[in-house]
């Protein structure tokens, strides 16, 4: 394996032993752009020879930290000091932000050091960004995270920072083979991401395998434990379909129950779960809650700049102006109600598996995919990873999900391990 | 009453009619100023000449909006795109945000501008800004919303944004003798509002009368429906005493003592209510999950600028550091299981009435005063307002507390519209 298709992990073990430089990775990770960005499109912005300064300096410091020396993709919705960053949308062409955001900060203090910026669809929403799928570039990537989810599929860098609103880290993840995951809502700092809803919003990590998300996970939230991924046998698995199920494509169906016999073959027990009858309710809530935030949140841009918005990305803004406070209100309610039930649900299961996407990557650009496996979960607040290790007919990659309870991302990510290494 | 004494809610009709002009209410409050800051001190900044330009700008315009033609005054850790934003510390001097916040972009949509950007602590915690309490300049105003609870009590402006993630609405609005709202978590939006902590930060407003901060949340949230008042009679009223009782001083139980018999006295039933048990651990939990929020938020600040962080910030931080994520996740269960019981206690009444503070403004600059009233609430993300009406023997004002159902926002403002008249 050359360095740059190298997990994080192995590599922070080798950069902090100086058994490979900083440098050698940096230029492994820029050969592989090189020879890759004009097909793939996964970077907003990429200053190779800043990169390469970059890495020499940390080879001429000691190491410190848990990602010493790695290198790490920031999607283009997330503050940077010293890069520009865009939104994803025209409004902000080179602007630079005053300070890095809090995720950046700690990654920093961990050892990283920013790669670049990844492209994301227009304010991590529906417009797409120019990124095409690795394996195909006639299908999307996915998004709103799509520069981060291509990147680390592609081998141009080990790790990237994301976010999800809806489905914006798995769902990309699940079409591009690699892990994704969105941590429990609030647990890493949000401050400096440009918001869209907020009481939706989360960071996503990005990944090729779960060690190294929790890696990331650990320096994002400042707390070591997250790296320590419990040993785990024969974990209880909920089974879920809920009223999202229709959307599930014969694909991601197949994943999913290849998913369940190999854990049961393990001994791990698998059983269906009932969906509570409220939960079909949070798909409209997810909605009226994201379009209400996003009609205040970007009152700015609608003002000064709405000749440079999105035909889809103002429709939101309409919708979201038009729904009652009653209405928006009556969402959060749901979504309260719901995590109660989801909390109970909890108790009687470690995880809860189902598809990460409707199905594979599909054709075209002009869309990123449908959020329907993820955005009950995103409002729900519950930690979730996409795992790889399935493929469609057509020889694409599809994932799965697992979901964790509230505040329980150790015991979903040791799960996710032991699933992880299963599956493969 | 000159101009700049007037309620927001007269000049908003005054101004629409063209009874009066943008610029004679500039003129006023900026007379005010000139008279008055050298002793308040109550603005990061302020431009005289631009607001009259802007002033004369709206009298060549038609009027269109909620807010049309009134000066409001922003705290500074509220983005503004054509004002310096300092966020109260030295890090940000001259700092310039590429975009208006939501509340700020939603405000001006209603036809407001901003007059200037008012004192804050260092990033709305606890180091004070330089501002005097108008009544006593030996005092403290309260904070962190220190410019914006003085300015709008010394009448130099009708209308202020602060924020709140302690006390930091309620107390200086009950130092000043004003009215502070603090809505709902999450009702008004928080896009470009620096972040201390993210699962507390909440917009405050500062106005004269119930009647104005209704008209500005109206105009804040984008939903016409918050500025109509329902009309009402005999309130049910909660009276609370929690633990955090033996923080009140004479002056603000007298006040809640007062207040309870003139609610009484016409028809209201008021009746003491149980505090929860669980309620004891509020004010620690509070704390976890700021500290545990503030070390990873400012973790930019702190990386690049610590030497131009207080001592009292840079404790803070060690504080949230050391908090492990089980503490952190803790803090949040508690809150939850709290959020539930409060939900259960407001089902037998309409509002609760408690101190809005421990006592009057206490002498000296070195503090703003205690949130032991407040932080509480905030965590429970309940809507919370400040009135004012009672005298502590000094002569200084004294302000009572009442406090909403989550989402109860509207039946909050018509109970207070009820009782600040009765209080006055």
């Amino acid at each position: 394996m050359t360095l740059n298709e190298q997990p994080a992990a192995t590599l922070a073990r080798k950069l902090a032993a100086r058994d490979i430089t900083c440098e050698s990775l940096a230029r492994a990770c820029l050969e592989r752009v090189q020879a890759r960005e004009s097909e793939v499109l996964a970077w907003a912005h990429l200053d190779a020879a800043s990169v390469l300064r970059v890495a020499r300096e940390f080879d001429r410091a000691a190491p410190e930290g848990l990602l010493w020396g790695l290198p790490i993709g920031v999607k283009d919705v997330i503050d940077t000091g010293a890069m520009p960053t865009s939104y994803g949308s025209p409004i902000y062409a080179g602007h630079r932000p005053a300070a890095d955001a809090a995720c950046v900060a700690m990654a920093r203090k961990a050892g990283a050091y920013v790669f670049g910026k990844s492209a994301t669809t227009e304010f991590a929403t529906a417009f797409p960004a120019a990124t095409r799928h690795p394996l195909d570039p006639l299908r999307t990537p996915g998004g709103s995270s799509s520069g981060s989810a291509a990147a680390v599929a592609d081998c141009m860098v080990p790790l990237a920072f994301g976010t999800q609103t809806g489905g914006s880290t798995l769902r990309p993840a699940s079409f591009c083979g690699i892990v994704g995951y969105k941590p429990t809502f609030g647990m890493i700092n949000r401050t400096g991401v440009k918001p869209v809803a907020d009481a939706l919003d989360t960071l996503g990590l990005f990944a090729r395998t779960v060690e190294d998300v929790a890696l990331l996970a650990a320096a994002a939230a400042g707390r070591a434990e997250l790296a320590v991924l419990a040993a785990v046998s024969a974990p209880k698995i909920g089974l879920w379909h809920g009223t999202e199920w229709v959307h599930a494509q014969p694909e991601s169906a197949a994943a999913v129950e290849q998913a369940a016999q190999l854990l049961a073959r393990v001994g791990s027990r698998v059983a269906e779960v009932d969906a509570p009858a409220e939960f079909a309710g949070l798909g409209d809530a997810h909605h009226d809650i994201e379009y209400f935030e996003m009609a205040r949140g970007f009152a700015w841009e609608r003002t000064h700049h709405a000749a440079r918005l999105s035909p889809v990305f103002i429709s939101r803004l309409e919708r979201g102006s038009e729904c009652s406070l009653d209405r928006y209100h009556a969402a959060f309610a749901l979504a309260e109600r719901c995590r109660r039930q989801f909390d109970a649900l909890m108790e009687h299961c470690d995880v809860l598996l189902t598809a990460a996407a409707p199905g594979e990557a599909p054709l075209g650009l002009g869309s990123t995919g449908s959020a329907a496996f993820n955005s009950r979960w995103t409002l729900l607040h519950a930690p979730c990873i996409a795992l790889p290790g399935f493929k469609a007919p057509s020889g694409m990659p599809v994932g799965v999900q697992l979901i964790g309870p509230r505040r329980g991302d150790r015991r979903l990510l040791a799960v996710a391990e032991f699933a992880f290494r299963l599956f493969r």
